[in-house]
Protein backbone atom coordinates (compact mmCIF):
# COMPACT_ATOMS: atom_id res chain seq x y z
CA UNK A 1 0.00 0.00 0.00
CA UNK A 2 2.77 2.64 0.86
CA UNK A 3 4.50 1.12 -2.09
CA UNK A 4 1.82 1.96 -4.70
CA UNK A 5 1.12 6.00 -2.34
CA UNK A 6 5.42 6.39 -3.15
CA UNK A 7 4.90 5.87 -6.75
CA UNK A 8 1.96 8.49 -6.94
CA UNK A 9 4.88 10.64 -6.23
CA UNK A 10 5.53 12.93 -9.04
CA UNK A 11 8.42 14.54 -9.68
CA UNK A 12 8.17 17.81 -7.56
CA UNK A 13 8.07 19.39 -3.08
CA UNK A 14 7.59 16.61 -0.93
CA UNK A 15 7.11 18.42 2.83
CA UNK A 16 8.78 15.82 5.23
CA UNK A 17 8.18 16.25 8.81
CA UNK A 18 10.55 15.01 11.36
CA UNK A 19 10.08 13.64 14.55
CA UNK A 20 6.72 15.25 14.83
CA UNK A 21 5.69 15.55 18.22
CA UNK A 22 1.98 16.87 18.31
CA UNK A 23 -0.40 15.92 15.97
CA UNK A 24 -1.99 19.44 16.10
CA UNK A 25 0.83 20.66 14.44
CA UNK A 26 1.37 17.96 11.70
CA UNK A 27 -2.80 19.05 10.83
CA UNK A 28 -1.53 22.81 10.35
CA UNK A 29 1.20 21.82 8.26
CA UNK A 30 -0.83 20.22 5.97
CA UNK A 31 -3.48 22.65 5.79
CA UNK A 32 -0.59 25.59 4.85
CA UNK A 33 0.62 22.28 2.30
CA UNK A 34 -2.70 22.74 0.61
CA UNK A 35 -3.62 26.53 1.20
CA UNK A 36 -0.31 26.86 -1.27
CA UNK A 37 -0.79 24.15 -3.46
CA UNK A 38 1.40 21.88 -2.14
CA UNK A 39 0.62 17.80 -1.69
CA UNK A 40 3.05 15.51 -0.58
CA UNK A 41 3.35 15.39 3.17
CA UNK A 42 5.97 12.36 4.47
CA UNK A 43 6.32 12.12 8.31
CA UNK A 44 9.14 10.22 9.93
CA UNK A 45 8.36 8.31 12.96
CA UNK A 46 5.94 10.71 14.10
CA UNK A 47 3.57 10.47 16.82
CA UNK A 48 -0.15 8.81 16.48
CA UNK A 49 -2.00 11.34 13.72
CA UNK A 50 -5.01 11.30 15.99
CA UNK A 51 -7.99 13.33 15.64
CA UNK A 52 -6.39 16.98 17.22
CA UNK A 53 -4.24 16.72 13.59
CA UNK A 54 -7.78 16.42 11.41
CA UNK A 55 -9.32 19.14 13.20
CA UNK A 56 -6.25 21.43 12.69
CA UNK A 57 -5.94 20.08 9.00
CA UNK A 58 -9.49 21.39 8.38
CA UNK A 59 -9.84 20.50 5.02
CA UNK A 60 -7.16 19.38 4.11
CA UNK A 61 -7.40 15.71 5.18
CA UNK A 62 -6.59 14.78 2.01
CA UNK A 63 -3.23 15.33 2.52
CA UNK A 64 -3.42 14.06 6.07
CA UNK A 65 -4.65 10.33 4.52
CA UNK A 66 -2.30 10.61 1.57
CA UNK A 67 0.68 11.10 3.47
CA UNK A 68 3.77 8.35 3.98
CA UNK A 69 5.30 7.27 7.04
CA UNK A 70 8.85 5.99 7.24
CA UNK A 71 10.99 4.80 10.36
CA UNK A 72 13.77 6.77 9.61
CA UNK A 73 15.20 10.05 6.76
CA UNK A 74 17.89 7.11 5.70
CA UNK A 75 14.44 4.79 4.72
CA UNK A 76 12.65 7.96 2.40
CA UNK A 77 15.67 8.98 1.22
CA UNK A 78 16.26 5.23 0.09
CA UNK A 79 12.28 4.95 -1.03
CA UNK A 80 12.01 8.23 -2.66
CA UNK A 81 15.19 9.44 -4.02
CA UNK A 82 14.80 13.46 -3.95
CA UNK A 83 17.12 15.49 -5.83
CA UNK A 84 17.51 17.78 -3.21
CA UNK A 85 17.54 17.64 0.88
CA UNK A 86 16.19 20.87 2.32
CA UNK A 87 17.10 21.39 6.02
CA UNK A 88 14.75 24.40 7.97
CA UNK A 89 16.46 25.90 10.91
CA UNK A 90 15.40 28.15 13.54
CA UNK A 91 18.75 28.52 14.98
CA UNK A 92 21.55 29.80 12.36
CA UNK A 93 23.54 30.18 15.77
CA UNK A 94 26.94 32.02 15.89
CA UNK A 95 29.67 29.67 15.65
CA UNK A 96 29.39 28.70 12.07
CA UNK A 97 32.23 26.98 10.39
CA UNK A 98 32.24 26.28 7.34
CA UNK A 99 29.06 24.30 7.61
CA UNK A 100 26.70 26.20 5.69
CA UNK A 101 25.25 29.51 5.08
CA UNK A 102 21.14 28.97 5.44
CA UNK A 103 19.60 30.41 2.90
CA UNK A 104 16.36 32.72 3.28
CA UNK A 105 13.40 31.75 2.05
CA UNK A 106 13.15 33.86 -0.74
CA UNK A 107 16.58 33.10 -1.71
CA UNK A 108 15.66 29.43 -1.67
CA UNK A 109 12.39 30.08 -3.40
CA UNK A 110 13.71 32.24 -6.19
CA UNK A 111 16.54 29.52 -6.74
CA UNK A 112 14.20 26.91 -6.83
CA UNK A 113 13.83 24.74 -10.07
CA UNK A 114 10.60 22.79 -9.69
CA UNK A 115 11.36 20.21 -11.90
CA UNK A 116 13.77 18.47 -9.26
CA UNK A 117 11.92 16.49 -6.69
CA UNK A 118 12.92 18.28 -3.62
CA UNK A 119 12.55 17.40 -0.28
CA UNK A 120 11.93 19.72 2.52
CA UNK A 121 12.87 18.58 6.05
CA UNK A 122 11.21 20.35 9.27
CA UNK A 123 12.34 19.32 12.45
CA UNK A 124 11.04 17.61 15.70
CA UNK A 125 8.99 20.87 17.47
CA UNK A 126 11.27 20.53 20.28
CA UNK A 127 14.34 20.31 19.28
CA UNK A 128 14.53 20.72 15.43
CA UNK A 129 16.88 18.68 13.46
CA UNK A 130 19.49 17.43 14.41
CA UNK A 131 23.56 18.65 13.12
CA UNK A 132 23.61 15.41 11.34
CA UNK A 133 20.33 15.89 9.75
CA UNK A 134 21.59 18.95 9.04
CA UNK A 135 24.85 18.18 7.65
CA UNK A 136 22.85 15.42 5.24
CA UNK A 137 21.13 18.35 3.64
CA UNK A 138 22.21 19.98 0.27
CA UNK A 139 20.99 23.72 1.45
CA UNK A 140 19.62 25.20 4.68
CA UNK A 141 16.72 27.07 4.86
CA UNK A 142 16.36 29.49 7.68
CA UNK A 143 13.88 32.59 8.56
CA UNK A 144 15.35 35.71 9.63
CA UNK A 145 13.53 36.62 13.10
CA UNK A 146 14.06 38.77 16.01
CA UNK A 147 16.81 38.24 18.27
CA UNK A 148 14.85 38.55 20.97
CA UNK A 149 12.46 35.40 20.34
CA UNK A 150 13.81 33.43 17.26
CA UNK A 151 12.18 30.26 17.87
CA UNK A 152 9.29 30.31 15.53
CA UNK A 153 6.30 27.30 15.76
CA UNK A 154 7.40 24.76 12.97
CA UNK A 155 3.89 25.39 11.33
CA UNK A 156 3.88 28.77 11.05
CA UNK A 157 7.97 28.51 9.32
CA UNK A 158 6.36 26.21 7.08
CA UNK A 159 3.39 28.44 6.12
CA UNK A 160 6.22 31.42 5.49
CA UNK A 161 8.60 28.88 3.07
CA UNK A 162 5.55 27.82 1.51
CA UNK A 163 4.25 31.28 0.61
CA UNK A 164 7.52 32.19 -0.65
CA UNK A 165 7.71 29.24 -2.81
CA UNK A 166 4.35 29.92 -3.79
CA UNK A 167 5.39 33.34 -4.90
CA UNK A 168 7.92 32.46 -7.57
CA UNK A 169 6.67 29.69 -8.72
CA UNK A 170 5.55 31.99 -12.07
CA UNK A 171 9.48 32.46 -12.55
CA UNK A 172 10.87 29.15 -12.60
CA UNK A 173 13.24 29.08 -15.10
CA UNK A 174 11.35 27.01 -17.68
CA UNK A 175 12.98 24.70 -19.77
CA UNK A 176 16.03 24.37 -17.32
CA UNK A 177 16.52 20.78 -15.77
CA UNK A 178 18.37 20.16 -12.63
CA UNK A 179 21.14 18.01 -12.33
CA UNK A 180 20.19 15.17 -10.71
CA UNK A 181 21.27 13.59 -7.16
CA UNK A 182 23.91 11.50 -8.61
CA UNK A 183 25.12 13.46 -10.87
CA UNK A 184 26.28 15.74 -8.16
CA UNK A 185 26.98 12.98 -6.04
CA UNK A 186 29.60 12.52 -8.97
CA UNK A 187 30.71 15.45 -9.29
CA UNK A 188 31.29 15.89 -5.28
CA UNK A 189 33.42 12.76 -5.75
CA UNK A 190 35.42 13.39 -8.11
CA UNK A 191 36.60 16.66 -6.53
CA UNK A 192 37.27 14.22 -3.13
CA UNK A 193 39.69 12.84 -5.69
CA UNK A 194 41.23 15.72 -6.57
CA UNK A 195 41.77 17.26 -3.61
CA UNK A 196 42.99 13.78 -1.89
CA UNK A 197 45.77 13.86 -4.68
CA UNK A 198 47.34 17.63 -2.99
CA UNK A 199 49.48 17.71 -0.25
CA UNK A 200 46.84 19.19 2.49
CA UNK A 201 46.59 17.78 5.92
CA UNK A 202 43.62 15.63 6.39
CA UNK A 203 41.12 18.25 8.09
CA UNK A 204 42.15 20.72 5.58
CA UNK A 205 41.03 18.25 2.97
CA UNK A 206 37.78 17.47 4.48
CA UNK A 207 37.14 21.60 4.92
CA UNK A 208 37.66 22.07 1.23
CA UNK A 209 35.90 18.55 0.14
CA UNK A 210 32.81 20.25 2.90
CA UNK A 211 32.93 24.19 0.87
CA UNK A 212 32.98 22.33 -2.39
CA UNK A 213 29.94 20.13 -1.13
CA UNK A 214 27.91 23.45 0.06
CA UNK A 215 29.20 25.57 -3.53
CA UNK A 216 26.86 22.28 -5.68
CA UNK A 217 24.19 21.97 -3.08
CA UNK A 218 23.56 25.38 -3.07
CA UNK A 219 23.90 26.54 -7.16
CA UNK A 220 20.90 24.62 -8.00
CA UNK A 221 23.33 23.42 -10.90
CA UNK A 222 21.73 22.74 -14.84
CA UNK A 223 21.93 19.12 -16.10
CA UNK A 224 23.93 20.79 -18.90
CA UNK A 225 26.68 22.65 -15.94
CA UNK A 226 27.18 19.52 -13.74
CA UNK A 227 28.25 17.26 -17.42
CA UNK A 228 30.30 20.38 -18.10
CA UNK A 229 32.03 20.46 -14.90
CA UNK A 230 32.58 16.93 -14.81
CA UNK A 231 34.21 17.06 -17.64
CA UNK A 232 36.60 19.50 -16.32
CA UNK A 233 36.85 17.48 -13.35
CA UNK A 234 37.97 14.37 -14.66
CA UNK A 235 40.73 15.86 -16.89
CA UNK A 236 42.39 18.11 -14.20
CA UNK A 237 42.00 14.27 -12.03
CA UNK A 238 44.04 12.58 -15.12
CA UNK A 239 46.14 15.02 -15.50
CA UNK A 240 47.54 15.34 -11.85
CA UNK B 1 19.34 56.10 11.36
CA UNK B 2 17.64 53.05 9.24
CA UNK B 3 17.64 51.11 12.86
CA UNK B 4 15.88 53.90 14.41
CA UNK B 5 12.94 54.36 11.56
CA UNK B 6 12.76 50.26 12.28
CA UNK B 7 12.20 50.56 15.57
CA UNK B 8 10.10 53.17 14.69
CA UNK B 9 8.11 50.95 12.47
CA UNK B 10 7.90 48.29 15.23
CA UNK B 11 6.95 50.53 17.60
CA UNK B 12 3.94 52.00 15.39
CA UNK B 13 1.95 48.54 14.38
CA UNK B 14 -0.61 47.77 16.33
CA UNK B 15 -2.09 44.09 15.92
CA UNK B 16 -5.45 44.11 16.09
CA UNK B 17 -7.66 40.57 16.52
CA UNK B 18 -10.95 40.79 15.98
CA UNK B 19 -13.47 38.62 18.30
CA UNK B 20 -10.77 35.82 18.82
CA UNK B 21 -12.80 32.44 19.31
CA UNK B 22 -9.73 30.11 20.30
CA UNK B 23 -7.59 31.24 22.87
CA UNK B 24 -4.49 29.27 21.37
CA UNK B 25 -4.74 31.33 18.08
CA UNK B 26 -4.37 34.09 20.23
CA UNK B 27 -1.29 32.81 21.79
CA UNK B 28 -0.26 31.48 18.21
CA UNK B 29 0.12 35.36 17.15
CA UNK B 30 1.38 36.92 20.22
CA UNK B 31 3.99 34.38 19.51
CA UNK B 32 4.54 35.15 16.17
CA UNK B 33 4.60 39.04 16.42
CA UNK B 34 7.68 38.59 19.03
CA UNK B 35 9.38 36.71 16.53
CA UNK B 36 9.12 39.47 14.49
CA UNK B 37 9.58 41.97 16.74
CA UNK B 38 6.20 43.24 17.03
CA UNK B 39 4.89 44.19 20.39
CA UNK B 40 1.15 45.68 21.03
CA UNK B 41 -1.59 43.36 20.59
CA UNK B 42 -4.91 44.18 20.93
CA UNK B 43 -7.75 42.31 21.55
CA UNK B 44 -11.87 43.54 20.27
CA UNK B 45 -14.08 41.61 22.61
CA UNK B 46 -12.00 38.62 22.77
CA UNK B 47 -12.49 34.75 23.95
CA UNK B 48 -11.17 33.86 27.49
CA UNK B 49 -7.22 34.19 27.65
CA UNK B 50 -7.08 30.76 28.94
CA UNK B 51 -3.72 28.87 30.25
CA UNK B 52 -4.50 27.30 26.28
CA UNK B 53 -3.17 31.08 24.76
CA UNK B 54 -0.43 31.38 26.97
CA UNK B 55 0.94 27.92 26.46
CA UNK B 56 0.55 28.35 22.42
CA UNK B 57 2.26 31.80 23.11
CA UNK B 58 5.70 29.77 24.34
CA UNK B 59 7.66 33.10 25.31
CA UNK B 60 5.73 35.47 24.46
CA UNK B 61 3.55 35.83 27.01
CA UNK B 62 4.73 39.02 28.05
CA UNK B 63 2.49 40.15 24.69
CA UNK B 64 -0.65 38.58 26.41
CA UNK B 65 0.04 40.25 29.62
CA UNK B 66 0.41 43.65 27.52
CA UNK B 67 -2.57 43.49 25.67
CA UNK B 68 -5.20 45.54 25.64
CA UNK B 69 -8.76 44.53 25.05
CA UNK B 70 -11.94 46.81 23.94
CA UNK B 71 -15.30 46.16 23.63
CA UNK B 72 -15.61 47.46 19.79
CA UNK B 73 -13.41 48.25 16.83
CA UNK B 74 -14.91 51.50 16.98
CA UNK B 75 -13.65 52.05 21.23
CA UNK B 76 -10.54 50.97 19.54
CA UNK B 77 -10.36 53.80 17.28
CA UNK B 78 -11.62 55.80 19.53
CA UNK B 79 -8.80 55.68 21.82
CA UNK B 80 -6.04 54.55 19.74
CA UNK B 81 -6.30 56.74 16.89
CA UNK B 82 -4.65 55.04 14.02
CA UNK B 83 -2.96 56.71 11.28
CA UNK B 84 -3.92 54.13 9.38
CA UNK B 85 -6.31 50.77 9.20
CA UNK B 86 -4.78 47.56 7.73
CA UNK B 87 -7.71 44.73 6.74
CA UNK B 88 -6.43 41.18 6.06
CA UNK B 89 -8.93 39.32 4.08
CA UNK B 90 -8.38 35.26 3.15
CA UNK B 91 -11.29 35.42 0.68
CA UNK B 92 -10.37 38.41 -2.25
CA UNK B 93 -13.17 36.63 -3.71
CA UNK B 94 -14.49 36.65 -7.31
CA UNK B 95 -16.81 39.57 -6.66
CA UNK B 96 -14.80 41.97 -6.09
CA UNK B 97 -16.45 45.34 -6.43
CA UNK B 98 -14.70 48.88 -7.25
CA UNK B 99 -14.21 48.63 -3.52
CA UNK B 100 -10.60 47.80 -3.02
CA UNK B 101 -8.03 45.91 -4.62
CA UNK B 102 -6.46 43.79 -1.88
CA UNK B 103 -2.22 44.34 -1.51
CA UNK B 104 -0.28 41.43 -1.83
CA UNK B 105 1.92 40.78 1.81
CA UNK B 106 4.65 42.35 0.03
CA UNK B 107 3.39 45.45 -1.63
CA UNK B 108 2.07 46.62 1.52
CA UNK B 109 5.43 45.87 3.59
CA UNK B 110 7.12 48.10 0.80
CA UNK B 111 4.30 50.70 0.74
CA UNK B 112 4.34 50.53 5.01
CA UNK B 113 5.15 54.61 6.23
CA UNK B 114 7.36 54.80 9.49
CA UNK B 115 5.95 57.65 10.37
CA UNK B 116 2.25 56.56 10.98
CA UNK B 117 0.53 54.66 13.68
CA UNK B 118 -0.73 51.08 11.52
CA UNK B 119 -3.69 48.93 13.28
CA UNK B 120 -3.61 45.79 11.33
CA UNK B 121 -6.47 43.86 11.84
CA UNK B 122 -6.75 40.11 11.88
CA UNK B 123 -10.54 38.75 11.79
CA UNK B 124 -12.46 36.01 13.64
CA UNK B 125 -11.59 32.26 12.80
CA UNK B 126 -14.77 31.76 11.09
CA UNK B 127 -15.75 34.81 9.41
CA UNK B 128 -12.94 37.22 9.13
CA UNK B 129 -13.64 40.16 9.39
CA UNK B 130 -17.33 42.04 8.36
CA UNK B 131 -17.66 43.37 5.11
CA UNK B 132 -18.57 46.82 6.91
CA UNK B 133 -15.37 46.31 8.72
CA UNK B 134 -13.45 45.60 5.97
CA UNK B 135 -15.14 49.23 4.38
CA UNK B 136 -13.99 51.09 6.89
CA UNK B 137 -10.36 49.91 6.46
CA UNK B 138 -7.68 52.01 4.49
CA UNK B 139 -5.69 49.39 3.17
CA UNK B 140 -6.82 45.45 2.50
CA UNK B 141 -3.89 42.99 2.57
CA UNK B 142 -4.55 39.56 1.07
CA UNK B 143 -2.25 36.48 0.72
CA UNK B 144 -2.36 34.82 -2.65
CA UNK B 145 -3.05 31.49 -1.92
CA UNK B 146 -4.29 27.91 -4.03
CA UNK B 147 -7.52 28.36 -5.23
CA UNK B 148 -8.30 24.80 -4.30
CA UNK B 149 -8.27 25.70 -0.43
CA UNK B 150 -7.33 29.92 0.23
CA UNK B 151 -8.63 29.78 3.35
CA UNK B 152 -5.80 30.18 5.75
CA UNK B 153 -5.47 29.83 9.90
CA UNK B 154 -5.57 33.10 10.88
CA UNK B 155 -2.30 33.03 12.82
CA UNK B 156 -0.23 31.61 9.89
CA UNK B 157 -1.78 34.41 7.66
CA UNK B 158 -0.58 36.68 10.58
CA UNK B 159 2.90 35.19 10.42
CA UNK B 160 3.08 35.79 6.62
CA UNK B 161 2.39 38.91 7.21
CA UNK B 162 4.71 39.53 9.94
CA UNK B 163 7.42 38.18 8.15
CA UNK B 164 7.13 40.47 5.01
CA UNK B 165 7.22 43.65 7.29
CA UNK B 166 9.84 42.50 9.35
CA UNK B 167 11.99 41.69 5.78
CA UNK B 168 11.92 45.36 5.22
CA UNK B 169 14.65 45.60 8.03
CA UNK B 170 18.36 45.22 7.20
CA UNK B 171 19.36 41.20 7.56
CA UNK B 172 22.53 40.89 9.48
CA UNK B 173 23.11 37.37 9.16
CA UNK B 174 25.41 37.00 12.27
CA UNK B 175 28.56 35.57 11.45
CA UNK B 176 28.03 34.70 7.77
CA UNK B 177 29.53 36.92 5.22
CA UNK B 178 28.91 36.72 2.07
CA UNK B 179 32.03 36.45 -0.04
CA UNK B 180 32.61 39.91 -2.20
CA UNK B 181 32.58 40.37 -6.03
CA UNK B 182 36.53 40.55 -6.03
CA UNK B 183 36.69 36.95 -3.88
CA UNK B 184 34.09 35.44 -6.06
CA UNK B 185 36.27 36.62 -9.47
CA UNK B 186 39.74 35.67 -8.08
CA UNK B 187 38.03 32.22 -7.89
CA UNK B 188 37.11 32.64 -11.61
CA UNK B 189 40.44 33.68 -12.39
CA UNK B 190 41.91 30.72 -11.15
CA UNK B 191 39.37 28.52 -12.86
CA UNK B 192 40.03 30.19 -15.85
CA UNK B 193 43.90 29.59 -15.47
CA UNK B 194 43.46 26.01 -14.86
CA UNK B 195 41.23 25.34 -18.00
CA UNK B 196 43.08 27.04 -19.87
CA UNK B 197 45.86 24.44 -19.35
CA UNK B 198 43.81 21.50 -19.93
CA UNK B 199 43.57 19.85 -23.53
CA UNK B 200 40.17 21.37 -24.88
CA UNK B 201 39.26 22.81 -27.62
CA UNK B 202 38.76 26.59 -27.15
CA UNK B 203 34.74 26.76 -27.17
CA UNK B 204 34.79 23.91 -24.38
CA UNK B 205 36.71 26.14 -22.26
CA UNK B 206 34.59 28.59 -22.51
CA UNK B 207 31.70 26.67 -21.39
CA UNK B 208 33.27 25.11 -18.52
CA UNK B 209 33.90 28.50 -17.50
CA UNK B 210 30.96 29.60 -17.92
CA UNK B 211 29.31 26.83 -15.97
CA UNK B 212 31.87 27.66 -13.28
CA UNK B 213 30.57 31.39 -12.92
CA UNK B 214 27.19 30.12 -13.01
CA UNK B 215 27.92 28.08 -10.16
CA UNK B 216 29.63 30.84 -8.12
CA UNK B 217 27.15 33.32 -9.18
CA UNK B 218 23.93 31.27 -7.50
CA UNK B 219 25.48 29.75 -4.63
CA UNK B 220 25.52 32.60 -2.16
CA UNK B 221 29.14 31.95 -1.29
CA UNK B 222 30.17 32.68 2.06
CA UNK B 223 34.06 34.56 2.62
CA UNK B 224 35.21 31.61 4.38
CA UNK B 225 34.05 29.23 1.55
CA UNK B 226 35.92 30.92 -0.80
CA UNK B 227 38.81 31.25 1.29
CA UNK B 228 39.00 27.89 1.15
CA UNK B 229 38.28 26.83 -2.39
CA UNK B 230 40.85 29.68 -3.53
CA UNK B 231 43.46 27.67 -1.69
CA UNK B 232 42.35 24.60 -3.15
CA UNK B 233 42.22 25.62 -6.76
CA UNK B 234 46.09 27.17 -6.18
CA UNK B 235 47.08 24.02 -5.19
CA UNK B 236 45.74 22.61 -8.40
CA UNK B 237 47.23 25.17 -10.24
CA UNK B 238 50.58 24.90 -9.28
CA UNK B 239 50.31 20.85 -9.20
CA UNK B 240 48.55 21.09 -13.09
Amino acid sequence: MEQEKIKKLEKNIIVVFVEPETPGNIGFIARAMKNFGLKKLVLINPCKLNDEAYLHAMHATDILENSITFRSIQEMLEELSPDFIVGTTGVPGGSYKIERIPLRPEQFAKALNTKAKIAILFGREGNGLTNEEIRECDIIVSIPTSQEYPIMNVSHAAAIIFYEIFKKRDYNREGVEEASGLEKRLLVSDMEDIISSLALPDHKKRVALRAFKNLIGRAFITGREAHTLKGILRRIKNKL
